[in-house]
């Protein structure tokens, strides 16, 4: 496993280990370290897809707003590392922030109306810092596929937007929400939780449950949307952010859930803001 | 020579085209049809550098505003592609703007600052346009060097920043300006131009002819710069745009010239905007 610091660096890198086979793939895993089994269950799927993949570990400082937690987030460089080594990674990319978001640099990339719904609205400029500094990413590690976690569902439509109305030449592929077992879906987050507060944060995802097993009753949206809410709101230790149901590729406002939808929510419990989400599938007649 | 309509095409043309040669390189010049001197200029710069050529051919919706010329800009296709058989051209992109342009898209790439600047000062959303179609084209068409003209310096500034931001993993080169031989700068627009406009138009050229003399005695920006729009504005049928010495790079604006400058014209010639420029190099001491 090589650990590459610049740009030059994991250019020459990529171009070694890809050689002038035509046919050797190449999978990205973006992420801001802090490793946890939702990152490692994307380089697992990025291995069986890809001859080689590459894990980019960068705390993007563009998409955190000014009162965020960007100075504390987790860094965990050398665990995330040595978990990296285990699942067999070749490429890790750990540039330092002047490498990839230079004094100079004016030019940003940003996804209209899907970007301003969900976390867009909650932290204003958020998704232009993600869509951004992933498309850098692109276009620095140049992959067949990116592997990214349905756990981030509005990141994601976010990125299936740029990728597709940029013409960017690879693959998104989307993997799972990985969850303990108590079904608090994994975070680097987490570990700012008390372990009480780690016990209020599972209203998150039974929120969730409740309206996955109402929606077999029920398709208005609104109604779904409704009882999220009241949920989120009845249960101790947590503010709610969003409580929505949407569509999954737009994110826009649905009458029903007919064509399927996406249930997410992002909710405060204590000074940590937490985002989890269902996919509710097409046709889920009552 | 093959001409591409779709982005798949184009794609699958283009990798037959280089196969599996990693050595084989691709040159883009990308164009909006109405194809002059100055355009097969560029192709001949793609032939000298790149072992296959692309030029595209695409009227750009996102570049024009609402009350330009988009409607009426020259649409001379079988012409254009009559003269990129001729210099030998190997692959023609000429996309519907519903193939680059679809109704669902709304994601944009932007330059801050120098996007904002001469052109992209009178011309609010223009550079926008500009940067997310050329990026859109760089992933569609991955050319390993793309070639532009010097005639559109703003563009070429703000080019250069989107592609150095961005870390697109191309090479720009940018080629002089091809002028009639009395100094009119060729423009597809110059097509507009009544033979009395044409003979006002020729003030452009002349008022920077005039500040490159001035500039070997006087290097103070401001003063050239009041030459520069004085001379335009004693001259008939002209009415400026904007009139200024800037920095090349960055076109702010400068105190002196000392480190090099950009003298950059638009004006309005009766219903046409042309615009026109020239370098004055570093160290042109008086």
């Amino acid at each position: 496993m090589r650990i590459l610091l610049t740009i030059a660096e994991l250019r020459s890198a990529r171009a070694e280990l890809l050689g002038s086979d035509a046919a050797a793939t190449l999978g990205l895993v973006p992420t801001m370290g802090a490793l946890h089994e939702g990152h490692l269950a994307l380089v697992r799927a990025a291995k069986e897809r890809c001859r080689f993949v590459a894990v980019s570990i960068f705390v993007n400082p563009l998409q955190f707003g000014p009162s965020e937690d960007f100075s504390r987030y987790p860094r965990t460089f050398d665990q995330d590392c040595t978990l990296l080594l285990k699942e067999g990674v070749d490429l890790v990319f750990a540039p330092a922030a002047e490498e990839m978001v230079p004094a100079h640099a004016t030019t940003f990339i940003e996804v209209g109306g899907i970007g301003d719904r969900l976390d867009g609205r909650s932290r204003p400029g958020h998704f232009r810092g993600v869509t951004t500094i992933v498309g850098k990413l692109f276009h620095v590690v140049a992959p067949h596929i990116a592997f990214f976690g349905q756990k981030d569902a509005a990141q994601v439509a976010v990125l299936r937007a740029m990728v597709r109305d940029l013409n960017f030449d690879l693959e998104l592929v989307v993997c799972p929400t990985v969850r303990e077992s108590d079904g608090l879906a994994l975070s680097s987050r987490n570990r700012y939780l008390s372990a009480e507060e780690r016990t209020h944060a599972l209203a998150l995802y039974r929120a969730l449950q409740s309206v996955a097993s109402m929606s077999a009753q029920e398709r208005d949206a609104q109604v779904l949307q409704k009882h999220l809410r009241s949920c989120l709101e009845s249960a101790e230790g947590v503010r709610v952010d969003y409580a929505e149901v949407v569509r999954p590729r737009t994110l826009e406002a649905i009458t029903d859930t007919h064509g399927g939808a996406l249930v997410a929510v992002a909710a405060w419990v204590g000074k940590t803001r937490l985002i989890d989400n269902i996919l509710l599938l097409p046709g889920n007649t009552p």
